[in-house]
């Protein structure tokens, strides 16, 4: 079986959330212990989780696992960001190690951080936090050719689903998109690009933060890219191999595989929400699986965001990536879940009328 | 010695935030492992928590701690809220009881929750949780008369800063501001407008939820009240004697003892907004040590927040009170300072250049 076949058969397995599980979350909420509708967005999540739990209460997440998805993009030599893409590789052993920013966040919203190789160009040493999954040594250039054949696309999705069950069967029940990965917005300004019909001028940001010159150089490749591939939205994983990333791939198997589970998925800044596009892309199903964590300063997360029908939870002006707006969400979702389970009702006050 | 008085004795304990330190965390910040400023708002307020404390990295807080005020008011009379007044001291036995809103918020924060009757007008019983401070049985209507006295204004702010000394001595080291009182909003109307001169048509909000004919009432009562007083923002507790609240007082209190005691304050919605425009207006300093919580939908927290130049740092369009918005940001208060502490250095990749 190609590995196609395998993510048709992954997305076979995802069935619609519940809108009945909603609709008793939302009776409830006007059941509870404060005025009908004061907990304005959180009430809403609440309904999701029970929508996605497929019941009501939504049981509250205990086991939050992050992701960080690595890999390495080819179009890096085109001059797309200041920094050496070594630094791919290096902060792979950082997020091993446990002390980079999203091990840090993931330290206050008790999330364990996994790290997936899949595509990363330099070597990287073993680890118990890491999964070798490495589809090939880095993307090629999406602006000469395809980043990548629609196998190996396919293969980094399901590298993606397959760290989702080892994470299922340790306990895991809420998942978080991480990404690691130098000039990986790029290809995120070519993904957002390709699903929602924006402009390579208006989709390409200045990801961790790039100059002038760079930045026109980014809008140019983007630009090509578009033009030489012309890819179309209808064939979500032949968008990928021609202007994707691993890393986007493997979240998006993260997300199709997260909705499988039926676990709710907080999405990270622009590589997740442009990981989710392909994601929905594939299956519109996962749509209702999709948290928004916070909404990335970047061009491409706010059209693909749009897009997805989506808002956030934060808005906190982060430009990092490696999920940790994602993780700083976690509390909300927690909290939005245990508020369906815990609080007192109205009638409990025990005063009539 | 007068109440007035013992007032201005904690005022004069109370020292600017640290500019020095807060250099210093911005300093740290980009030397971290990540893109400069690529943390955004979180960096911000990092660079805050190391003025609060006066170091950095600042301390990781590790004892939250949230007060929910607790008063009535004598313009309940007048019509403003559809809800019974009996309402606040029945929520007072829930938060004793722990399943209010704002309990199972504090679970997922990690705070412990005190609830403090500085003015609830109907009995309520003993509870460990629960601290009794009631300066009197509920204010008088403002919009016919002061709504306390000078003295009785002065005592309920010390009845908060009261509070503040027995929570630090049992090592809260995060405090968090939370109010209950049916028809709150309306002394928080006349205060907002007092302080920022916006009119009480544009101030008044619909609390937790009025009908138009509720909110009519409303805007005709601050508007009267503003009449009648002509509030001094010059005589801040003049304009918290003739137009506030107990729980405002109390709350105001706990901010100065906050700042006195060098402590990072997180306000909680227009209640809280309000009683920082009192404490801010009674001592400039307290400023530097108020982290706004989450964007109330009221008028009044909008404008007081503008006037206090204070972002939020959620917007969940939340309009309950308790201290709840508060208490969603308290994790991310812990992350801003945890970042400052646990993180790698860029220098640490290995990567020259």
């Amino acid at each position: 079986m190609t590995a196609e076949q395998r993510v048709t058969d992954l997305v076979a397995e995802i069935e619609p959330v519940d809108d009945g599980a909603a609709q008793a979350a939302r009776r409830r909420h006007q059941t509870l212990l404060k005025p009908p509708g004061s907990l304005g967005r959180l009430e809403q999540l609440g309904a999701q989780l029970a929508a996605i739990a497929g019941r009501c209460p939504p049981p509250v997440p205990g086991e939050p696992a992050v992701v960080v998805a690595a890999g390495d993009h080819g179009v890096h030599a085109r001059g797309v960001t200041p920094w050496p893409q070594q630094i791919t590789a290096a902060m792979v052993e950082q997020f091993c190690a446990g002390r980079a920013a999203a091990n840090v966040l993931a330290h206050v919203a008790g999330a364990r951080v996994s790290v997936l190789d899949v595509g990363v160009a330099h070597p990287v040493p073993d680890h118990p936090r890491l999964r070798r999954a490495r589809v090939r040594d880095g993307t090629a250039d999406l602006s000469a050719g395809p980043a990548m054949t629609r196998e190996e696309a396919a293969r980094a999705v399901l590298a993606g689903a397959g760290i989702v069950d080892e994470l299922v069967a340790a306990g895991a029940d809420l998942l978080v998109t991480g990404d690691m990965g130098i000039a990986n917005t790029t290809p995120s300004a070519c993904l957002a690009a390709a699903f929602t019909g924006v402009s390579a001028a208006m989709i390409t940001g200045r990801g961790a933060g790039v100059d002038d010159d760079t930045f026109g150089i980014k809008v140019t490749v983007v630009g090509e890219a578009l033009t030489r591939h012309q890819p179309d939205p209808g064939d979500p994983l032949g968008v990928l191999a021609a202007v994707g990333g691993l890393e986007h791939a493997a979240l998006a198997g993260l997300i199709l595989a997260g909705a499988a589970e039926r676990l709710p998925v907080i999405l990270d800044g622009v590589v997740s929400n442009t990981a989710a596009l392909v994601a929905a892309a594939i299956c519109p199903a996962v749509g209702g699986y999709l948290v928004g964590g916070h909404r990335s300063t970047e061009p491409a997360a706010v059209a693909s965001l749009d897009h997805l029908g989506l808002d956030t939870l934060l808005d906190l002006q982060l430009r990092l990536g490696e999920g940790t707006g994602a993780l700083l969400a976690v509390p909300l979702v927690i909290a939005a879940a245990q508020v369906l389970s815990d609080m007192a009702e109205l009638d409990d006050l025990g005063l009539s009328g």
